[in-house]
């Protein structure tokens, strides 16, 4: 998991800075797109999920007898795949799980990070549902260069905040990779990876030849918490539960890989519900990243601290006093998107 | 670990069978050469490996003080890479431990499968160290398209043959991947593959791109039982012991890659002593193998089953009485070649 973004891969880093229209790129690595902000039509498209419409909504209100989250009728959780099914089995009266995860590459989570846990705690109070949170230290070891002590304590940071979420202690049980990968579980990762040909993985994440074999051998290990097998001692004799992933939608390609892989293993392909980016506070055009300190907000953040965004972020206000006048603040931008994540009253957005 | 041959790989599958000069395929998936047999002084060059002389098998004589194995005396190990440094080491009074390994693709051991564990074992009794034994159920599983539970139980089947070999229970750890993989040999297989590029690979052990990741992300599954650190219950402490691998050459691969990744983790390299191949009953082109049940005897096999040898077994003979009283038998060929790895008394051979 990456909600933040990483090292782009060599083939991205080299693409030309030219002022016509940018490529967007979004990938599990990698999140940047034009002076526009980024073009989510365009990638549920490109990726093949589904809209979130309002339809859907509605019927998640209706069957947990609650109000929607302010994410869902924001639209900050924007696409899925095969969350109807998941509703459709809910109003039947079965369960399903949750899955989400984090790749721990920060002393703390910044506001971006919350998103996803914000709205996992709420989908397991509304659903009253068992909850996997993986922590990819083994990832993160990988693409930042840390020891393998650092990315493991890390980790340990990093639970401490997603602990504070508050999610149901009876309900959620949270592991790194570095610590919990064995057994059921490698014998899940070997199953799936016996599924994908090294010309998919390019086709699906863009590695390269030089890449090393860890990278390509890494997305296994974030497809298998989609199973319930890999966690016999929660989900024994439930090997057909179905999983929901909350998540950003940049870590859509792992799993699209998983939901093509399910079938030929004998598993439930998982659905999704993936959000919209958390905006750097520079703007939209590429998303708070903890690769740069600048662009975000840490939950750990002093007051002191905080004043970074009289700074870095950007208004909206047009250069000149006289601009300002002419044109107006452009309300598209910063800090509007943030209080659409955050402020609890829909009337003050 | 394969010292039965698999399907071959797509690329040598499809070698053009020409009469003229073979090419001999040496791999840890297929062993192949033409009428001659292996050419083992090829390999030795074209791996970079180190001939066993006569001085260093002198050396051992002395050093353990006791007369050279006779796998030793008649050249079937008869290569090595660093064996001497393990001997300098052992003569200032210094332990090493020992790694060896079987892929279980057969209910039972034949008598090629037997030639390493013997020899591990007279090295174990002879210097009184330490020995590791590695089940790769998950790399059989890979290569033979078994389920996970029949690899699984192969494995079992396997460590009983064993066990049958006679290693000393106080200093013996045997394991398969599937029920050890995790911890501190996970973390090392993770180490080991962010060495190691997808082009690396391919030079080693010819993957297309067309191989699933999994054939692409296990060489380091069998490379980390080399460093004591992936054995934190057994070598606390001793993270720098020198590991020495009894195995037959077509394992060199796995082990160049090995050693060549080790000072970049830290780790100390492996030394190795290399074997011929134990030649297939039909003769010495290819090695007896268990995808081919006619070319091996198994320890479990009845006397009755044996007899598969008056079937199969290529004596020597020629084709005719009279071409036999014309040019005799040719004793380059089995039966010798199997007497000269099982008889205990050298003057017989």
């Amino acid at each position: 998991f990456s909600s933040a973004s990483r090292s782009p891969l060599p083939m991205t880093a080299v693409a030309p800075k030219v002022e016509k229209e940018e490529e967007q790129v979004v990938n599990p690595w990698e999140v940047s797109a034009g002076k526009g902000g980024i073009g989510y039509d365009k990638l549920v498209d490109q990726f093949g999920c589904q809209r979130l419409d309002a339809a859907t909504i509605d019927r998640v209100a209706r069957l947990t007898g609650r109000p929607p989250h302010r994410f869902l009728r924001r639209g900050l959780f924007f696409a899925h795949r095969d969350f109807n099914e998941i509703l459709d089995l809910y109003e039947k009266g079965e369960k399903f799980y949750l899955y989400t995860g984090r790749g721990p590459s920060s002393e703390s989570l910044h506001l971006g990070h919350l998103v996803p846990f914000m709205f996992t705690k709420y989908l397991q109070d509304a659903f009253k549902v068992p909850l996997v949170i993986q922590l990819t230290d083994d990832e993160k070891f990988l693409w930042k260069n840390l020891t393998v002590n650092e990315s493991k304590r890390l980790a340990r940071e990093n639970a401490k905040d997603i602990i504070a979420c508050g999610f149901d202690v009876e309900k959620t049980f949270m592991f790194s990779d570095f610590n919990f990968v064995g057994g059921a579980f490698y014998e899940n990762m070997v199953k799936v990876a016996r599924c994908v040909t090294y010309n998919k993985v390019v086709g699906i994440f863009g590695f390269s030849q030089e890449d090393h074999i860890r990278k390509i051998s890494f997305p296994p290990v974030q497809a298998v918490p989609s199973f319930p097998s890999s966690f016999p001692h929660l989900f024994s004799g439930m090997e057909q539960l179905r999983c929901l992933i909350p998540c950003a939608i940049d870590q859509d390609p792992y799993f699209r890989m998983t939901r093509d892989v399910a079938p030929r293993i004998g598993c439930q392909k998982p659905s999704l519900t993936e959000s919209r980016f958390f905006p750097a506070l520079q703007g939209e055009s590429t998303k708070m990243s903890a690769s740069d300190p600048n662009s975000a907000i840490y939950v750990t953040d002093s007051e002191e601290e905080i004043k970074k965004v009289n700074k870095y972020a950007f208004s909206g206000g047009q250069d000149s006093a006289e601009l300002q006048r002419e044109l107006g603040a452009n309300l598209e931008v910063s800090p509007c998107p943030a209080l659409e994540h955050f402020l609890l009253d829909n009337k003050l957005v």
